[in-house]
Formats: structure tokens, sequence, C-alpha cells
């Protein structure tokens, strides 16, 4: 029993009733709904209240009604960390008073004693007992601004060398770093860099048994020269790995690592720390298996170990020990396969002490597995982008990413290649085919990446007919790129990037919009900035083979334009303009020239002198 | 920290977070469903644990996989009351054993170390500390068959009896219940029955200053012969009630009674307890208000009084009465007007000692005000039917009602009329409109009620143009009705409430499904009965002038019907049989004829000796 009369429901943001937390960056306004009403014709006050967790007072801001017993308001975290807000709400006597005290005079009626009512009121003040507060509190990880929007660039650093045949060195990537700086990409992820295991290692293109000087799989981890903290010796040492790190900060960019949590046989652990493998009842170690497969160069570690306390702790260090050489971007390798809690139990730990440390989850795996995972606190996550071509799969799947629950928690990172997978489409498509995925990638995901220089070299060959892994793999040896091919794609990535650079709409997966296009090998979706003053517009032909061209329908309103005057759509690829107006227009794309129109949409506006010009 | 490494996710049926029961009724199966998964390729085993809130075990059933990590279990409630139920979910390693060493034994692996490790796992058994249990478990309320599926039917005692002026009786009411019965009702539904005060009386037609003999409407209610509790005397005794509500019961009938918690400025409780109304600051009670208008013949009780717990007590005790005297059934007047939590508060604590009462929500206000008085435990609830008369309008608002998560909380009661509102529809739409907007009630929804005899009668004009209200109504005056007028619809009445009770997908809100038909006035829809066994077919012409014809395409699949065979639609309404066959057929209603095709679908069965009959 409680005499409040007011009720609050269906605040959003927020994931899973509240377990989860909602994420936003530092800057990004965090706009908070709720339903809120009472019985009767009572006017209600709401407001939102928010704080950071380790604040202790509330800030608070008035809501505003929108329709429907809905309500409004929002507030914008200067820092990043985690942040509690929650509605408050009563009913409003005064308010009711008021309202009806007008209507009262605006019908001529005595209010004599009307007013004085309204003086009881104003003496009597808010009553607590009626006032009722949504608990409790939901949470938002506010993190920095790379979180949401970033572009990745992947590769071996023992193929960065330039002599072939010769392992590559962390000197060797710092040389590379100008090439990877002129694509304008922030991140440069490197797989593992640690110690690889000798037992059981594998050989070229995954074969049992390595050869002498066969370098083996990075993922391999720990062998002599130590573990998880330990580097490959013969990429250098962990003074030049933090020379790297500075290197690229010079450039702009950051270095992500790569975090396997398995172990070679030769792993450190092992002899360390047996309790935390499987033994088999023949006194072994457990290799990983998925049956009838054998994979004996790895060691899972068993998470319902008596020991998984200590282990836990363990896996933590591991981000701790790299935190402290200065990496701040952390790419998990199968996160899917170790448990969701000792996940959401390392990012919540490591971030309290480290609000800028981004982690991005490489789950290919079953939806609902790899939105847990991101709900759990992975910042960002691989998605199934790898695999969707047509224009209704590509519908279809931004359209759940891109809208709350699912835009809420889950922030995609989208990758064309990467040195698992060579997808299907790729391996038929020529250099048209690399270039629309990459397009598609830059303008559907605020953040994206590629497998270089795989990807702008066009690396298309599979190790045999039906398989998506590639033939020769940068996985089990070393490999020597042609940087200066003349038909790399290096430009047509720099510009993308500049592009996205430059246009706030593409660094947000807010406000995706697909439009109706009477060609089913044409796609067509805009993006508009947060406060609608800003949209792109992207066109691709998702054939590589022909050209297309079809009739385009606008939903002029997304783009915050009239039917009554022309606008401009000024082609940021090929620099082109043309004139439009009205909601149908017309579009062809040969993939020869262009995979892709990306259009900035340029208002017409009207000056006092009558002189059009574009905004 | 915690070892397990099972998800238990997103269990339905679930209102609000589990803060409010799912409801169902005795013998309908409540379908579980969750997410349920767990990291890496470990197979996972989940049950269904479900109990009466007042037993101490859990029952336990396994659940199924179905796609997606989603899992399902049912189990059909017994007897009425609330139940619990919950999710428990382990990673299963026997299973995963058995499921691996069957996949090496195909591939023809050594399997001797496998066979010790899983004679380790069946000694070792389950290991509590990898269990995960949803908690709190989620509830569902579970009523008696009448709370989904019931006939209404609403009239004004004092208006039943034979001799014009006269004041009607509770026997004139016994003496009309069997006309009432053959139209095969089985709720009589009376608005309120309490004494009705005389200060500030409203006249006929709702006009101020009732003059001499004038009758006042039953909604102000206490007088000198009581309040709540007391009988209006020309009505009868409490003995007489008490004859009626038998009466009634022996013609298959239910009594319903109206409770309207507000007091006429005569109402015992004015003197016995002024604390429980609002003082003016000049002494006097508050009375109605919706400024500018006044209703000085009503003091609304002041819920936010000092008093407000003794005033819940003696409200609840109003219902406590009543069924004292038999009543099982109550229809809440403007429950909107009051707080949420006085009817969650009653309503939970009433069923509690008695789980067969049922509650009618009669709140038509904003959308989110009705869903809440359900969520809190409203039984049925009043809908906007009453003036939802397009095709787009209907499909709009009945897929909302019919589908998860309205479906789950909130049972719509459909009022084609009501004493207060005569729809601007039935203005015009002459007898071949009552006639349809009493199908479209009868078959959409599986309870509703209509306020007879102005029903059957087709009483339709209002008090002025452009007004809802009816002229001369009964809530202010005596009326006298000739029910064997020869255009009374009673003869459809009873025929469509046969059809309802003799087919069960009527009986239930769920399997509705809306049909394409290329006429915008005509309107066709299914319901399936919950086994898929069952299904009837509905085909509206919204147009009460003009004959319509149009083309159906159906949904055959979820109708249980195949492409390959014929199927035999039978008319209940004309008794008339048509041979379909495919997905579009042609359907023609003439207004003049029948407003409606209420098909049952009969599906040709082949048996042994190839003979077709229909089922």
């Amino acid at each position: 029993m409680s005499k409040a009369r007011v009720v609050i429901e269906n605040i959003t943001p927020q994931v899973d009733c509240g377990k989860f937390p909602a994420k936003r960056v530092v800057g990004e306004a965090v706009i908070v709904e709720a339903d809120v009403f009472t019985d009767g014709h009572d006017v209600v006050s709401c407001v939102l209240l928010y704080r950071a967790e380790s604040a202790t007072k509330w800030e608070q801001l008035p809501m505003s009604p929108l329709h429907n017993d809905r309500w409004i308001a929002r507030f914008t975290p200067k820092a990043m960390g985690r942040y509690l807000y929650t509605v408050r709400a009563w009913v409003d006597h005064l308010a009711t008073w008021k309202r009806d005290l007008a209507k009262k005079q605006a019908a001529g009626q005595d209010v004599t004693i009307d007013l004085l009512r309204g003086k009881q009121l104003e003496k009597e003040g808010l009553d607590e007992e009626i006032v009722v507060q949504h608990e409790p509190p939901l949470t938002i990880e506010v993190d920095r601004e790379r979180a949401r929007f970033s572009t990745w660039y992947e590769l071996f650093p023992r193929s960065a060398g330039t002599t072939p045949g010769k392992h590559g060195t962390f000197k060797d990537v710092e040389a590379r770093l100008p090439y990877i700086a002129s694509m304008c990409f922030d991140v440069l992820y490197l797989p593992p860099i640690h110690p690889i295991g000798v037992t059981e290692r594998k050989g070229l293109n995954n074969t049992p048994g390595a050869k002498k000087g066969d370098v083996g799989s990075p993922w391999a981890i720990g062998g002599e020269a130590g573990g998880h903290k330990g580097i490959h010796p013969e990429l250098g040492t962990l003074e030049d790995f933090r020379h790297l790190v500075a290197a690229a900060q010079n450039h702009g960019m950051e270095i992500a690592l790569d975090i396997a949590f398995q172990a070679s046989p030769d792993h450190p652990y092992v002899k360390e720390h047996p309790e935390w493998f499987l033994k088999r009842p023949d006194g072994t170690i457990q290799y990983a298996e998925n049956p009838p497969k054998k994979y004996q160069d790895i060691y899972p570690f068993h998470f319902e170990s008596e020991s998984w306390q200590p282990l836990w702790h363990e896996l933590k260090s591991v981000f701790e020990f790299w935190i402290e050489q200065g990496v701040r971007i952390f790419r998990v390798d199968n996160p899917h396969t170790k448990p969701f809690g000792l996940w959401q139990w390392i990012i919540t730990e490591v971030k309290r002490e480290h609000p800028d440390v981004l982690f991005l989850s490489e789950a290919f795996t079953r939806p609902k597995v790899m939105y847990r995972l991101a709900k759990g606190g992975f910042t960002q996550s691989y998605t199934y982008f790898t695999w969707r071509n047509t224009k209704y799969e590509i519908t279809q799947y931004f359209t759940e990413l891109s809208k709350p629950p699912v835009s809420d928690f889950f922030r995609p990172n989208l990758w064309p290649n990467t040195p698992d997978i060579l997808p299907e489409f790729l391996q038929f498509s020529g250099r048209a085919g690399f270039a629309l995925r990459l397009v598609l990638a830059a303008t559907l995901g605020a953040s994206y990446g590629i497998y270089g220089p795989a990807y702008e070299l066009q690396e298309h060959l599979p190790i045999k007919p039906g398989a998506e892994e590639y033939l020769d793999s940068e996985k089990y040896q070393l490999r020597s790129w042609n940087l200066d091919r003349p038909d790399t794609l290096r430009d047509l990535i720099a510009r993308i990037n500049r592009i996205r650079r430059e246009n706030a709409p593409l660094q947000s997966n807010r406000g995706l919009k697909f439009h109706e296009i009477d060609n089913e090998s044409l796609i067509a979706y805009s993006k508009t900035s947060e406060d609608g003053s800003d949209a792109v517009l992207v066109i691709v032909n998702l054939d590589p083979h022909h050209a297309h061209s079809g009739w385009l329908s606008l939903e002029l309103a997304d783009l915050g334009v009239g039917t009554e005057k022309p606008f401009q759509v000024h082609d940021l690829l090929s620099g082109a303009r043309y004139l439009w107006q009205g909601a149908r227009n017309y579009v062809s794309l040969d993939p020869a020239h262009s995979p892709a129109h990306i259009f900035r949409i340029r208002r017409r506006v009207r000056t006092e002198r009558d002189f059009d010009y574009f905004l």
C-alpha cells in the first residue's frame, strides 16, 4: 500500500530490464524517455536524475511531455566511466490548480475559493510521500569517441619486412606506419605477438607437422620465451614494442592487441598451473577438440577447474600488463568459448581503473551469444556483415543493428575480410567487388576494418574450392607484399576513410535509413547526424560485374529536405554534383568506373538577396 | 564471480520484467519459452519449474530446443490462483560427452580414454555450482474460464418492469431472465443498485435540477437508505437480490455488479467519514469537477487524505460485502480516476480469498492508463472497439491486442454500445449496422457485451446532433421496451452467441489473423484454436448500406489447410456451405441480407476407402 499515485514505466534506454548498461560515448547525448502518468486528470511532473557512478549527488533535469504519456529529457556525459540515471515523478497539485484556475477564469467563474486553495497548496509544498522514483537506477557505460567511430587495419608484423623470407619485426611495422596512416586508419591491430609453441606446430597451409623453418601460428601461444605477457623474440623486445606504440601515436593511430586465451603445449602455464587445464583419465592434458577434429597444438583453459578464481585473476592481469605498456585497445579472440561471466568481470574491473580501454569481441557465432557478449561489456563486436551480400540481407541485418534495443548495447565493427575469412564473394568479384564491399563496410558501420595488405591488393585465392580460408595464409607463413602494385585499392581506401572523418553522419550507427530503389542490385541508404543537420546518402551497386540503373524513391523527411525546392547531391567519391528535386531520382552505377555514390546532401538555402547557394 | 556458465534470458510470458503476472485460465496451457545457451560448444539442459503460489514444492518439466537457442515447455494449471514459474539450466557434461563420443565412434577413432572420462562424469553427477535458476520467479494469474470467454448483457433493473412508468424491481429482472438466457448470454450486468442521492439530483436527459418523480442517476450513490452496501428501496430487498442471483444461476447466468467509488452528497460516508473527502478552504466538500464543468451531485473520494488507509479498507469491504451475497463478477466504474495502487491491492487481496472473482475495468481513457489497470489485476477491460470502424483501425487495434505482450495481461471485452455511448456509427447505420457491429464484437473478442434492450431494438437517437449520449437515456429515467418488435435483433444475437459457444476458436483472443481482401469495405480474419485443430473464418461487410464483393487471399497455413485439395467453408450464420480450393476465393455480402459470413473451416479428409467427407 502506498499513497503515491504516479506511475513510471518503460524507461529507455534500458537493456534487459536494466541488467546491463547501455552504451554511449563522451559528448553523445543520452536521450532518456519514460511513460509517466497518473489516475484521473491531475498534472504530473517528472525529472531525470543522473550522475557519474562515483559521484554522490544526482544532477536533475526537467522532463518534457512528448505524446501518449511519454516524457523525454537528455543529458550529455562529459567524462568516461559508468553513469546512473533514473526518473522521479509526482502528481503536481500546484500545476493542476494553475491549469484549472485558468480554465475557470476563462469561463468567467467565481474563483475566490480557488485562490485560497492555491495559497494553501503553496504553503504545503511537495509531499515526499507522493513522489515515486524508479529503482534501482539504470546504468550507462560512457566510452571515449573511438568506441563508436574507429577505422581498423590489421597486419601480421612478421610479414612487414621488406626482404622476402626474412621475419618482420616491430621496427618493420614502424616503417610501415606512414603507409597505413596515409589511408587514414586510426587503429592498427596486430595478431598475437607472443612466443609461439613448437610442440605440434602447424606447417604451411595448416598442415600437421611443421617443417624446419615454419613459423607456426601466432595463436598457438606460449613457448620457452614466455606466455601471454611475453614477446616473440623474432619480433623484437618489449622496448621495441613500446616504441612502436609511441610511433603509432605520432601517426594518429593506436596499436590494438589480440588477446587469445589458449595455450600451446609449451606455454609456461602448462607446467606452472596444470590445475588450469583439464586432465584426461590417462593423466595427459585435454587438447582442443571439435569431434571428430582434434587440435593437439592448442590446450584450452578448463574454466570449471577448482582453481577457476586464480585463473580469472591471472587472465585479467594479462590485460593489465599490456595496459602498462601503453595499449588501450584489445581485440579478444573467440570470447564465446570462454565464460560470459569471465568477460563481464574482467571488463568491468579493467574499465573501473582504465575507462579508456576498449574491447572488441571477435565472436562469429550464434546471434544470442554475440549479443550476450556485447551486453556483458564488449565495446565493439564483429558481425555477420562478412557474409551479408544481397540487398535483402543487408537491409534486414542493419535495420536490426541500428535500432534499440540492439543499438543500445551492440556496436558493430564490420570486416569484409579477416585472416580467417576470405568470403566467397571476394573470391569471384574482382577488384570492383573489393571496392564495393569496402564502401559498404565503411558507410554501414561507424567502425570497420580490413585485413591488409591482403585487402588492398585483392588477395582472393582460397586454399581449395568452396573453402573460405586463404591459400598460403599468413597465419602459418611469412608473406611479402608489393604495396606499389598499380591496381592497389590504397587510394580508394584513403578517400573513403577521409570521407568518414569529414562527415559526422558516418561516425555513428544511429540514423540509418534504407530507401526504395527499383533494382535489386542497387541498395540505397542514408545516415543522418544526431542533430539532423547533416545527411549522407549512399548508393551501392551490389553487382561487381554489370552496370545497373534504377529509380530511387527517397524518404525526403529523413534527409531534412522538402519537395518544393531542388537540392544538391555531391558525390564525395567522384566529386560530381547533381541537382535533384523531389523524392524520385534516377541513378546509374557502372562497377568498371565506380561501385557507389557517397552523396553529401547539400540543402538549398535562400539568402536575403535571394541568391541561392549550397550549404 | 561465478563458475556457472549457462545463460537464461528473455523468458516469456513476462509482463514488464516480471513486475506483473501474466493471465491464463484453468485448463489453458502456459507456454513458457526462454533463450538458454552457454559459451563454446557444450550441450545445455534446462527445465521449467512451476508451482501454485501456495505450494512448497516445484513441479519440473524438461524444456525442448526450438531454434536459435530458444527453448520451450508448457504446463497447464489445474486450479485457480496465482502460479510461479521459472527456468533452471546447466551445462550438461554427460550429454556433451555422449554427443562427442558418438561423433568419434562414427569417425572410427579410439575412444578408450573417452569411455573412462564418461565413467568419471557419471560418478561426479551434477555440480550444483554450475546450475543457474532465473530469480525471482515469474507469476501467472489463473482465472476460471469465464475470465477469458464471457458474453455480457447489461440492463437497467428499474426499466425491467412491464407497466410503463412503474419502477422496475429485482423481481421484474427475474421475469426477464428467460428472455436474456434465450440469447445465450452468461453474464447479466446491472448498473449500481444502491440508494440514489437526492441533493443536486439530475433530471431527465441530464438536466440540472430534478423534478418531482425524477429517478436520478444510479451512479449518484448513497442516500438515506444507505451507501455502497445498501440497496435502492424501489428495487427490492437484499433478500430479493440474493434470490435474483440464484435465479440467474439457474439460467446459466451470473449477475455482475457495478462498483462506482463516488458518493452523492447524501451518502452516509459524507457525515460518518468527512476525512475521506477533500475540504475546500470555505469548509464545504469538494464536488467533482472537470473545469469549467462542475458535477455538484458527485463527491469524489480524496485518496491523498491522511486517512487513506482506512478508506482503502472500507472500499475493499464493499466488494467483500457483495461477494457474501453471491456476486463473483464486478464491473468497476471509472477505475482510472482512482489510484492504480488501490486496485492492485484490492484485487490481489480479494482474489487471494476468492480466486473466482472477476473484475472488469470500465476505463475509456489513454492507452497506457488502460494497460496499467489491466497489469495491476483487472481480469477484463473495456476497449476502443466502440470507436474502431474501418478495416485499417480494426486490423491495427486487434493485431496489437491479440499479440504478446498485450495479450498476456489485457483481456478485451468489446462493447458496441453502453448506456454512456451511442457511437456515431450506430446513429446512421440502420439495422444492418447494429448487426455488423454485433458480429465484429462477438467474433473479434472472446468477451463482449451489449447494453440492452437498446441494442437489440436498435435505439439510435442521440441527445443532440454530434453527441454520443442517448436521447431519453435510462441513466436519468425509466424506459419501457417492446421486446417483441418484429425487427428485433434477438434471433441474430441468439444465433451468434450459440456459434460462440460451439466453436472453441471464438472463445479465445489468441490465434487471430487478418487476411487480405481487395475491397476496403470487407474485412476478413480467422481464429484458430490453441491446438490448431479448429478454425473459424469471419468476413464482414463494414458498409451497412451497400453490397460489396471481393477476392480474398487466405493465409492457408494459418488455417491448417493445404493447396492441393478443396476444403469446405460452412457459414454458421446462414447454414450455406461452399467448396473452396487454394488461397484466392470470391466473396460477396449484401447487408440487406446478411452483414457477414462466419465460416467454420471443414478440412477434407481422405479415408481408407478414398471416400471424402468433411470433419
